[in-house]
């Protein structure tokens, strides 16, 4: 496989709950794609679908030489560190001229590691974690909080564009990050609360659709609360944001907390509950927090 | 003064923040008013403003005399008390037929005492604390958490529409309070938890007007966030609702956690930064709870 | 029954866990006892074995009017309020001259009710609560926090001894149970934390019993970490101070925090936990919470 | 320098506030001590007064390469990474027989880290942090909490007892570092409770003096609180176990907690405390903690 200058060729590393959408969206702005990810069932279902737009790549480094440009989308520092290093990783092809837009939600030190890493090759690396989950992946809605590269943030906006509703240019790398997890810690708390309220409510004899529909007719109205709460209220937990991706978040957060000294006493609760929750509930939706507040001694 | 059996007059007790606007929303619905507020010239403002359709009486007992129903609106419970009590008080012009709607947010058993005294009396009583501060007030957007006499709430459910969006009937009296006091914990909450986030979005040097902006194009995006966000920014923290009473209604709300066993650590943990700011910005906007988070010892 | 002018006779009130050791070493020390308790075999049960130095009442008033000097001991807000009130109560049996010692631990402003019914019947009172359990009180190692009139605590200083260690008068009525509250906050704070700690040390792997015998050796050790760490590691939670008594002074002492605005985050986070484990583990000994701390939803 | 085979000389690496008690103690117990600081100055002054039971090394590797075991006793793991890697650090010195006790408080993995290096070149590693600050380590009253190699925990017994009132062998490397963690997680919960309590006596208008004695009377009575409590009263914070320190500690374990899924809501609530009063108390002794929790907004 040789290197395209196609400039309308990006390369997609990662096809899971998010990338799916984030393709689909690329796709629908006639960007053609070069794609990996883990399965490779999924690669061959997308080029099934597509044909001669999509090429599969047969590793991660063979993306980043076949394209300038390559969005990266995985949901762990695990499978971040594994598509990143060793002979077939994104960094054994980044050359003079090659851009890593990174997706993912780490730490701000494995951000930096990885931009470093980059420029020392000669590539241009950009952050670019995203506020929202699997829907709005698939609507094109997602809000992209980037740090890092501001060229390589001009370059891409058309595509952001494509994929979201908004876009941010935070400072270096490490600033989208911190913003994701900031954004995330309150997300959190406020649904940590919202549980920690239906509880009470449940435990004084009201009913929590009550609650739910008083929330959502004033000030406190907002979507998460609407989609949340009856979920909640009837004990369904199908992942749309796994429990212990809200809780590493959590922890992150506060990570960030320690490192400028900002007491934060009400997500240090709110992780209390999650980490309670964690064991049982870590692979269903965050919501599940509900089960923690709940809960008591057998 | 005699006492009216016309149905299109009530009674008013309170012209605060909130009454103010209560009774401006009753008059453009065509309803007479007969009002008495603690410092009279508020009444005679009214009674200037719209001549015949007012009548200013001398003490609230006077009120409950000259009509069938009388709405109440007083901001603490040391307020309710002096004006329910005493030879002029409410409850002195409680006899068979008089119907007493409390809009006040006081504790549950506060509120049960009222009503039996009421009942007691002959009378009828619907509890109506609401959702919503001066804004709502004005505008008829009042949400109204109602507990108590059936009859009642469906007699006054026209009125209970020119004041607000909506109406619950949510079981006996102290069913309504309970709703409000855990809707207020989750604002309490949810508010620390913005301020928080800002706190440490400004210790990692990101800006606080981006968190805002994120925060309100994504599914956690509420009128509260947007409107005080950037009050809490440029430190303004002119009262809308005062800090003490936010702080009180925390304390209420973790009083409802004690008599049914409900743990509420994330409550508790607002609740101690409402105290801490409590001292010098009670009576401030409960957005001054920012500068708590980001105290430190001198 | 006439009155005593018999300075070495006293009434006691309450023959529960506390009272009973209480009135033992009162007894040691050659004073004669005018008693009453709800359960009248107790009394009996003490007449049979000391005799003539055993007065049993009829009433408490009967203990009041008998006496110049009467110590209270009661366990709960209603017990004490059932033997003060009434045709036969304490207070229906003050005159000039009577004189009224209360160990019980009420909040503040029952205290002070109390204080202000007696003095204004011409009586003298000394709230007295104590600090120590079943085992001090058998032993008159108890400590006791004096609030109320001088005279009084000079005049029972002696009998003080008797029963206890230690006595201070910390000030006015209400000085007393406030310290007791702080003391007690301090001790379901420490409890749970090592609470939170053993269940740390078990999710890791390490022994229990190893982390006690350490914190023995250092600058921590102390008598309830020796007392109680076993008893939690091999889930003994026979009541020696049950928690549901530990947890309402845990909301009473956060009640003070509510009164004077400081803040209380540690305490109000144990009682969270406290209270999660009320319901089922409310007449246990209050190392139970370590069961809270360890619940996980089911 | 050419090695040793002496049994009675061993190296130590380290004179800070602990080292230099630890070393004294050593050599009371008349072994011969081949030693390395970063301020060579202190090794001078300690073969001044010694003579030749003292040797200076000039490098870390020095140490390593003249003795069979070795000592260590850094205060930040920043400072045992500087030591441990290089051309001239401790690992470089590691063959075949040689043997590194390292006394610092690190992170478990961290600590597994050097243990790995350790052997993985042929050496015995032993983690055995302490637990006790100045006055101990002066005192020979250590306690040490060891994890890592049985024959080599048997060979230094004799040490750890000169050093030391108890020493336990509680697992493989990272056990000890955990229990040590637990324990401190412990103590700092255990002061800020205190502080709390002293900031709620003060709000009240009780003497903090009062409430230290009584607290000194009781089943929590233990020596810290006796140390501490005098102290924080007057403001006085030379620090003796800095706060930067506990805090850090505070966040290891509560990094434990993550690990285990284990919540540990008190710990959270404390650890806030000790952020808050960071920036300006952080080289103070971590009594200071109760300035954040008498903290408000200016």
């Amino acid at each position: 496989m040789s290197a395209t200058s196609d400039t309308n060729t990006f390369g997609f590393i990662g096809l899971g709950i998010m990338g799916e959408g984030m393709v689909a969206n690329l796709l629908k702005g006639d960007r053609n794609i070069v794609v990996w990810n883990r399965s490779q069932e999924k690669c061959q279902q997308l080029k099934d679908a597509h044909g001669g737009r999509i090429t599969v790549a047969s590793s991660p480094r063979e993306v980043i030489e076949s394209v300038d440009v390559t969005f990266s989308m995985l949901s762990t520092p695990e499978a971040s560190s594994a598509v990143f290093n060793g002979d077939s990783g994104v960094l054994a092809g980044v050359t003079d001229g090659k851009s890593i837009v990174d997706c993912a939600t780490l730490t701000v030190a494995d951000m930096q590691g990885m931009a470093q890493q980059v420029t020392a090759n000669g590539g241009d690396f950009l952050e670019a974690p995203v506020s929202g989950s699997k829907g709005p992946a698939a609507a094109g809605q997602l809000i992209f909080l980037c740090g890092g590269s501001e060229p390589l943030f001009e370059r891409v906006k058309g595509e952001l564009e494509l994929m979201g509703k908004a876009s941010f240019l935070l400072g270096g790398v490490g600033k989208g990050t911190e913003m994701k997890l900031v954004a995330n810690m309150i997300m959190g708390t406020m649904l940590a609360s919202l549980a920690e309220g239906m509880s009470l409510s449940e435990s004084l004899g009201l009913k929590s659709e009550d609650l739910i529909e008083i929330l959502g007719l004033g000030a406190m109205a907002n979507p998460m609360f609407k989609l949340k709460g009856p979920l909640m209220e009837s004990g369904s937990y199908a992942p749309n944001f796994p429990l212990k991706h809200a809780q590493k978040d959590m922890r992150f957060a506060l990570g960030l907390g320690e490192a400028t000294a900002q007491p934060l006493p009400l997500a240090a609760a709110a992780n209390a509950e999650y980490l309670r929750a964690l064991p049982k509930f870590g692979d269903d939706d965050f919501c599940a927090v509900i089960e923690a507040l709940k809960s008591r001694p057998n």
